[in-house]
């Protein structure tokens, strides 16, 4: 038995699952926003309750921010001030300690790059590239059935790839990354820009990605057209990943992945010819599986990955 | 002992090599360049000479084509017709037949890449990303200390990155790769473009990386402008291929690199920026060390891989 945290911007979800991914209990609640101390106490009480009284071998947790696994130090975390407070301080260690139980930390898109490659759509590929598409865009890479962090815990930030030099500033520091093109403000800037001068049925509505979807496959031309830009640059950032890792398998989750085949079938087309005939060829493109639950699964693998060394 | 081979489109080089590196006898004569017969005879050859009455363990092979591990055959291979008419045949074996001794083949960058982990400018780091400047631009991915070569042997091809989706087009049927700005007829197009409106040291000069550098360090404005541009390209890839892989390390190597610190620091100076701040800081950039010798050592330790199983 394990117990996973996923710790989001709005929600804290978690669940006890066992050694085959089967989800025994859950809990999703509001988070903590305000200080550290009260959301290492929610973490904490959540792992009892979801403990209940079975034997718990290790706890992982999911978050928002970037992991440095060779100081066990979380940083990065913008969109949530009680866990930004906690950035420096070895979370792991502060949660075991709380816990009884050993803890291990990842970040909330390699964590979820674990739980597809465990369960969903990666289950039978050794290499992996996971892309999540939602406000922000991240990833995580799967090397030899293993996630590979990096130096410092920043692998698989393909939203930071740079794709247009004289494109809008990021939040990154950087300029014209895949996420300014692709994270949903991105969408919204995009298709403000073409209703300035065209009529669609976008306007005057909020411009979320699904919106934009749903209005695409109406046979909006406005919004189509957002849809093809969005896989466009999807297609250029895997073209160019998929040349320097030659993975097996690219799968794409995160909210705006909702949008199914309608978004995932232009982003193969745009990427087919962007990368050696070859390289395309030997990749599949799948979309996420384990949606909603890829968090709270991902967490517990990876209380198992930590508990277990290193390998899957 | 062992023997390395680097068969390039001109020249087939070739060393014995014992454990710890140290070249003992090397071979450089002109590749047989007509029939695969004539050129796998050649290989043999070499071996037997190189050999001499010395125990050899087993043959490395460094080659200008991609190697897929999974069939253990080579393909695309367009420089060297002798080696294309090898396209499909397990290279390996047939040497392995050939010589009685063990036989491995690698790319000839991933060889390189080898060799700089091994002896040269990655000695001391687990992560490493090469990038070979020369006619084309090529690449080899280090993770863990263990090369990655992707599903079918594509993994490094950071050349065929594209920048530029309405760029010229590229012969991996792409357009606007890296390459095709800064492979050394990238170099060529960008300077004759500028030369057609305005005065240059350059003119009725071959277009050579090497003479656009040493121009460029005489202060030549055209000349500077291009180096500057092929640092900046070499940023903006650069920079994305770190945000996903997060590496230790970078290595820039192939004939161009012979421009030394005059672009290297400016490659780096392009990358600050395009990736994150911590991704910068904790990767370092070196220029290859082994320079002439990359091929051979290379290809001994590609022996040393292949007979030890996976590890470096």
């Amino acid at each position: 038995m394990y117990v996973g945290l996923d710790v989001g911007g709005t929600f804290l979800k978690g669940a006890r699952i066992d050694g085959t991914g089967r989800v025994e209990t859950r809990i999703h609640e509001p988070v903590a926003q305000d200080t550290a101390e009260k959301l290492l106490e929610q973490m904490t009480k959540a792992v009892e309750r979801l403990g209940g009284g079975a034997p718990i071998r290790a706890v992982g947790v999911g978050l928002p921010g970037i992991v440095d696994h060779s100081t066990s130090r979380v940083r990065g975390v913008p969109n949530l001030p009680a866990l930004s407070q906690l950035e420096g301080t070895p979370l792991g260690e502060e949660l075991a300690k709380r816990t009884g139980r050993p803890a291990f930390i990842e970040n909330d898109a390699n964590a979820a790059g674990l739980a597809e490659a465990w369960l969903g759509a990666g289950r039978d590929a050794a290499s992996l590239l996971l892309v999540t598409l939602g406000t922000g865009v991240g990833g995580a890479v799967i090397i030899r059935g293993r996630l590979w962090t990096g130096r410092s815990g920043y692998s698989g930030e393909i939203g930071h790839m740079q794709l247009d030099p004289g494109g809008v500033p990021c939040g990154c520091g950087s300029r014209g990354c895949l996420e300014t093109i692709v994270g949903s403000r991105g969408w919204a800037r995009r298709a403000e820009e073409k209703l300035r001068s065209r009529s669609s049925t976008l306007a005057g509505n909020p411009l979320e990605p699904a919106a934009i979807v749903e209005a695409a496959r109406g046979g909006d031309a406005v919004a189509l057209e957002v849809v093809e830009e969005t896989a466009r640059a999807l297609g250029q950032a895997l073209g160019g990943a998929l040349n320097l890792l030659n993975v097996e398998r690219v799968v794409v989750g995160g909210g705006v992945a909702a949008a199914g085949p309608f978004l995932l079938d232009r982003v193969v087309e745009q990427t087919r010819g962007r990368c050696w005939p070859k390289v395309f060829a030997d990749c599949s493109f799948r979309l996420a599986e384990l949606a909603g639950d890829a968090g709270v699964v991902g967490a517990a693998r990876v209380a198992m990955v930590g508990l277990n060394g290193l390998g899957l």
